[in-house]
């Protein structure tokens, strides 16, 4: 029995996108490293293994470790970080360890420090401005390279990108014109380098180009991972229709108020995340509520969503005709607004009475 | 050695803050009950038990749990959650048990369900417009104190109050105006109750209020809980000053472009919540940089912000004029803006080479 705040997961949805993706991959003959961050869990990733997956992404040295266990090809994308050089060695004693690098200073030190065999990709910027090396900065990419190319430990594996700009978007086609940028960068990289590197791999990342576009031309890798459970901003963004989100909070009601038609559940930001969408109708919203079907949950209820959260409680905005029909006990149904932070606070997954645990 | 993001506390700044906040309620002749959600530690919890203090807050049944090994009074300041109902009965069979009642459904849910014998507080509002009875709501105030009157385990404390609506104030002057209202309102039903109920208390709660506020005439028992730490929100209410901010996180620098003057940590959503502030200079801001001392840290970096969260990633605005003194691999420290969600993502506290654990 629910009692307090909990992620339900939908299985036969998760599992669904899981087998999209994968095919879509497949279709396009690249290789598939789902990016693990969002469920960061050992047993969802079975479900990738079940369809032969055996690359995965992850954005932290210790998300590395967790899966390490079973998985044995782990990308890190995230800048490295040079004070965990001790994690980075004890990893690739055991595993095929790929870390990101992105200015010469990194370079330098890896090759004193790293004591196994490391895969390097250069982190690349199509626009999204967070970080990487401009695609432009050729001259920076070949001091790095050439550096690396005298060091017994490094090996270079190509070019990384994350297009996070496809974030604001909100057509297919924005989305769209920043994927076909992307590549055609990535693509002008790869012309300038194979000759040299006739192994190197161009990897992208985000959930709503590698959702959206079918043209993976040029690209060899993808590493999506919020589609496992997609949310309010993929659908938002136009990444997924509303019936593939996989994910949804159960939370009690804790107090009724008719007069300005708001419930109040437990479940506050240390539940959802205090992660927010401005939507067209209702301003900022932080989740919408969802109808209870027998198994699962179905579609949302009009009118009806998180207005605000504090630390453990959370505001629900609710239709004047809909209110008398809740009473404190009952629980209710929220869509997150972003998946990954939600799963992250949430420390695991319901599913028919049993928990699926993560890192 | 500091590797990955953490969380720093200064001892002698919190301990100076809860020592203040004591002295205050003492001068006050108040009970102090503080609100253990913001540190959620038993051994910080230490710190209040050293100077007397022996009834505290919390905001789950959760939090009551884990310190019910060391704390014998606990109040759940969160509308009773009855689908508890089992944890409410453990815990009110070994400690004195309070919780939050605002309906006559919860009154008669826990006239039938309660096994041990519970505090009752009436949770009022006071114009926060979150949780509680409206303090003019006295029939409905009248029904569920007759409807417990009539119940050997519950035994009614008193109305209690959150004015949560200090958090949009700037100024002493809104702070104090909220607070003495407040105290106003909650005056009023004490009155109106006191003859029957000759032992009845009136707790309110706010940092903000409790921080600012010299007049607690009328109040019987005051619960902040913030204030142990502090942060920028409460600096830019005008709580505190900068430098009783008791916790900074520590940050690795993983990337730095001196083209746009951005520094990336590795540091995001999950180490720091995303909590944020409107700035009057800079916008949206996530955290402050500050200077770094031999122990602990200073005063701000005029400047230098957290502008943006990810997942794992911070971007940190930096002047020009300084963007060459920090390489990779620098820590940064940087004051949060909500220590209470902070905390709750960081899982301990770091000092002189030493954590101290919590929940």
């Amino acid at each position: 029995m629910i009692t307090k705040p909990i992620l339900l997961i939908d299985k036969k949805k998760c599992k669904r996108n899981i087998e999209m993706m994968f095919l879509k991959a497949q279709r396009n003959n690249v290789v598939f490293r789902p990016h693990f961050k969002t469920h960061q869990s050992l047993e969802i990733g079975q479900w990738f293994k079940e369809l032969g997956v055996g690359k995965i992404t992850v954005s932290s040295l210790e998300m590395a470790q967790y899966f390490s266990t079973e998985w044995k090809d782990i990308t890190v994308a995230f800048p490295v970080n040079i004070l965990e050089i001790e994690t980075i060695n004890q990893l690739s004693e055991h595993i095929t360890l790929n870390i990101l690098v992105e200015s010469i200073e990194a370079a330098r030190f890896l090759i004193q420090n790293a004591k196994n065999k490391i895969g390097i990709y250069l982190k690349i910027d199509v626009g999204y401005n967070r970080t990487g090396l401009p695609p432009t900065a050729t001259q920076q990419i070949d001091e790095i390279l050439n550096e690396i190319s005298n060091c017994a430990t490094l090996h270079f594996k190509g070019f990384l990108t994350h297009a996070g700009h496809t974030y604001k978007c909100r057509t297919k086609e924005e989305i769209l014109s920043i994927h076909n940028t992307s590549r055609a960068i990535l693509n002008g990289l790869k012309n300038r380098y194979i000759d040299r590197y006739p192994d190197l791999n161009i990897s992208i990342g985000d959930t709503p180009g590698c959702s959206v576009a079918d043209d993976f031309s040029g690209i060899d890798e993808i590493r999506p991972g919020n589609f496992v459970f997609y949310d309010l901003t993929q659908h938002q963004i136009g990444s997924c229709s509303i019936d593939k989100i996989a994910v949804a909070m159960a939370c009690p009601i804790v107090s009724i108020h008719t007069d300005r038609n708001e419930i109040v559940i437990y479940g506050g930001g240390v539940h959802f995340s205090k992660e927010r969408l401005e939507s067209d109708n209702q301003g900022t919203i932080y989740g919408i509520v969802v109808k209870q079907l027998a198994e699962g949950w179905g579609e949302p209820i009009s009118g009806m969503y998180l207005k605000s959260l504090s630390q453990e409680h959370g505001v629900i905005s609710v239709p004047e005709s809909l209110i008398r029909e809740y009473k404190i006990g009952d629980l209710l149904y929220i869509l997150p607004v972003h998946s990954c932070m939600t799963a992250n606070e949430m420390k695991g997954y319901y599913s028919n009475a049993e928990m699926i645990t993560r890192l």
